[in-house]
């Protein structure tokens, strides 16, 4: 039993309110599988990186219980490299440079003892690779969760984003791209209309706000942690993502009481991610940060009529 | 034993992207008091109308246990009257008409019978009435709820509403004015500053995304409850301290456990204000209606880890 996490392994460089990094370890796999790898092992990973790319971190990985030998290394490329700036109320930014490098060469070829993973985790990524990756599963996963954005709502990748959502049972992505996504701005009937295009589950992400989680007949809302400060929101949905999977997969279970209680690790991991620049936090926590913090959201949703 | 409700009662004209209105009956101590009242009586309303009042809405008050002799009768004068309209996302409004007509005048002057109120409600408003109406009590009240706007954070006020938040015991205002008196950006720093103004207990209303609740020790967090449709939003807040004072009345005890669920009652009645224009839906309700959208809230928020 395994999850597998297909997404980018990355070089980012960020500038927020708080302070700038020069080029520093980030892309989605990198967030999801250190998050998920405090919960289950062995984590696998299928990305792409240059040569350039630092490969203690690759070390660091194995480490951590995270298999890498689906990372293809294109020793003569670059790796893919991303920077933004944040505004000052940490919800919106602007990228400032975008190098796919590697990127552009991607062809997720998933080594045979991934193929009949468990659970798999797609994060955002080119649609049509998603769905490469998918059509490469010897056995259909016990739980497949998509990551996706905007951008590939987009007409030009519209139509090979849906496939993919019709083969998959989580759908992950933020309110404003489910208002996208259905056309409809009430979140209820938005859930109900991506939740008729395949997926069992859709997980709304409201950043600091919380998250919604709905299954054909029922909702749930987990609470947003208010934070005595956001440091770096980069990598949180991802964080978020790796912690949700980790905790299903720890369970082995893929109930809607499971998945509710996935989102509130998710959401825990994630509180610690934004919380330094990069995966510097999201690296040092323990069972007891991450117990304690849980309690936290637990004091915080409770209610006795 | 009492509550008294310090606000406008007036015509609103409402235009969302469902439609539109005429003048309707609106005014924030009307919405307050409706909500109020299917928890508690006798409601005392201290507000000022125009000749041109609907004496049947008066009426109405009155046979739902609401006490009017605080509404001051100006025969000659027109009732304060709002008109604006909605954007697509129901978050923002733009204000085509405000007439103060008789507010300008107001200068709230407590039936004697209202000065020992238990549960005063400052309903929004030049926060040098709600300091009048304070400096009336004979009796300090055992809960002085505050609920107030930007407009009144602006210079030339902020002293005066200053002044009045020392002497309160709950705070409700939204995020963006959270930050906005605090100079805050996260809302968890926004709390402490604004707790060391003077009160217990702050509320920050977030719409859809629901309202958190703090005191020096505790942060509460209810959900938002996602609706197939908002149609009209004007009320909701005056709706949801309506609702939250109505319980703490009804309980007469102000804990924060049952600040807790008073947040979740005003929340519930405040879901039902935003299905159709204006009070419409708000009086239509019954103890059904209510107890069964609390299961709702309860719902929502629960998980079992």
């Amino acid at each position: 039993m395994s999850i597998t996490i297909v997404g980018t392994v990355a070089f980012d460089a960020i500038k927020t309110p708080f302070g700038q990094t020069d080029k520093i370890i980030g892309g989605a796999a990198t967030y999801i599988g250190y998050a998920a790898a405090y919960f289950y092992k062995p984590i696998q990973i299928v990305s792409i990186i240059g040569g350039d790319f630092d490969m203690n971190e690759i070390q660091e990985m194995n480490n951590r219980g995270i298999d890498t030998q689906g990372i293809e290394v294109k020793h003569e490329g670059k790796t893919f490299f991303w920077s933004g700036s944040y505004h000052m109320d940490m919800n919106s930014r602007d990228t400032l440079v975008t190098e796919l490098n590697v990127l552009l060469e991607f062809n997720p070829i998933l080594p045979e003892n991934y193929k009949n993973t468990k659970y798999l985790l797609l994060g955002n990524i080119d649609p049509s690779l998603q769905l490469k990756v998918i059509e490469q599963m010897t056995e259909r996963p016990k739980l497949i969760v998509l990551d996706t954005m905007n951008f590939w709502m987009e007409p030009d990748f519209l139509d090979t984003l849906k496939k993919v959502i019709a083969k998959v049972d989580v759908v992950t992505i933020n309110d404003a791209e489910a208002r996208q996504l259905s056309g409809e701005y009430s979140l209820k009937k938005a859930a109900k209309k991506i939740l008729a295009m395949g997926p069992k589950y859709l997980i709304i992400k409201k950043g600091e706000h919380g998250a919604l989680l709905f299954n054909e007949n029922e909702m749930f809302s987990a609470p947003g942690l208010p934070l005595d400060e956001v440091f770096d929101p980069t990598g949180a949905g991802d964080t978020f993502a790796g912690g949700f999977i980790g905790y299903i997969a720890k369970q082995d279970d893929i109930s809607m009481e499971t998945l509710k209680s996935a989102v509130i690790y998710g959401s825990t991991l994630a509180s610690f991610c934004v919380e330094k620049f990069g995966t510097e936090r999201l690296k040092s926590l323990n069972e007891t940060d991450i117990q304690s913090r849980v309690q936290q959201f637990v004091t915080l949703a409770k209610f006795n009529l």
